[in-house]
């Protein structure tokens, strides 16, 4: 467990952050890495503030070669970042299973990672609405149909940042238990993976919902997708 | 959407990571924040290097006032951060949900999400023992009697590390769809929650595992108990 659960490990990115140890899991596979983007919800933006680091969950959203958050124009650290052009880091994680190996340390767990280094830039304003659109389609599929449009209110008070996919540093470990015949454990003792998985549940109407109102078509979309959901590993 | 999952809001914490919106949602709860770190089984860690921050997803664990981590002996910035008593951040997320408003405006995520900023110390050698015993109970409780000792060499080659729980920020979105009868939305639309379920799967037996060898106890209670599990909001 302490053994390969480290987490200590970070690739494809430029020094000082590339770090070197467990290399073998750095992959440069897009494919994954937009895989796991886009189907996670939330990530971790972190950014330095007095020289200590300052970390937030934020949800996210994917457009082509960026990633899409948003802030409020009165406030948010995310925002004085993008000011400052400051270096932030957002990272992205799936946790996809427990590895039970034969021995405490080389127990581990199978994950998909990503770190994305880059500077927040702000979106134009005339870009706005198509962001907001682009990351609401993300998070929410087709519900910006089904809902009143939005105010130029609240456009006003929302600020869209983007953080572009270009120094992004992504692990994955997708195996089963390490082992060898001749390793000298026990193999009468089970080993093995127990992935862990994740679902939406029954949607649940608001006190306001009239009784009969049918669900609509962005929840169906969502709770019969895999948007959300997690493959298994 | 843009409105309510920002997320740009912590709590709890000393100026100036203190950051007032939203302050509502500040929880100061202490059995909600322990249920949230002995439930998700990764966190992410964040360090400053070089006045840039660098994010890593850890496996960690719980054990009273303290979380767990554990390193490298021989690298791995988690040590480094401890060596040079760097202030650091680590924060653990569970997305219990998406809220469908009747605007994507207050649209949102239902979430808990603790950040512990602090200075991670070494445990001390004659203390590793427990510690390690401590980590691994909390992630696969039970395993640690189904398998060989940890030997020597494995315990030399790992470091744990401990951060104080005193310096928290903890934020919980736990509701419905914000709505008034009055708010001039309309309510023949569908508005609710789809929560965010998590479970383990089908253990999968590795290869050296020979054919009849029973599931262990600790897979058994693992995928039987709600460790990892996520609550529905």
């Amino acid at each position: 467990m302490y053994g390969d659960t480290r987490f200590v490990t970070t690739l494809e990115t430029t020094a000082p952050r590339r770090i070197r140890r467990l290399a073998e899991r750095q992959t440069t596979d897009r494919t994954a890495l937009f895989e796991l983007l886009d189907t996670e919800l939330v990530g971790h933006l972190a950014v330095v503030v007095d020289g200590t680091p300052l970390v937030v969950p934020m949800g996210f959203a994917r457009d082509g070669e960026h990633l899409l958050v948003h802030g409020s124009t009165g406030g948010g650290f995310a925002l004085r970042a993008a000011a400052e052009r400051a270096t932030v880091a957002f990272a992205v994680t799936a946790l996809d299973g427990l590895v039970f190996a034969r021995s405490l340390y080389d127990s581990s767990m199978n994950y998909r990672s990503a770190v994305v280094y880059g500077v927040l830039e702000p979106v134009a304003e005339d870009e706005t609405d198509a962001a907001l659109l682009a990351l609401t389609e993300r998070l929410m599929p087709g519900r910006s149909s089904e809902v009143r449009a939005t105010t130029r209110k609240e456009q006003a008070s929302t600020r869209v940042l983007r953080l572009a996919l270009d120094d992004v540093v992504m692990k994955v470990r997708a195996a089963g238990a390490g082992e060898a015949v001749d390793d000298g454990e026990d193999h009468s003792v089970w080993a093995g993976v127990v992935p862990l998985r994740r679902a939406w549940g029954e949607p649940a109407a608001s006190v306001l919902t009239p009784a009969g109102t049918p669900v609509p078509d962005s929840v169906i979309a969502l709770t019969t997708g895999d948007r959300g959901s997690r493959r298994i590993s």
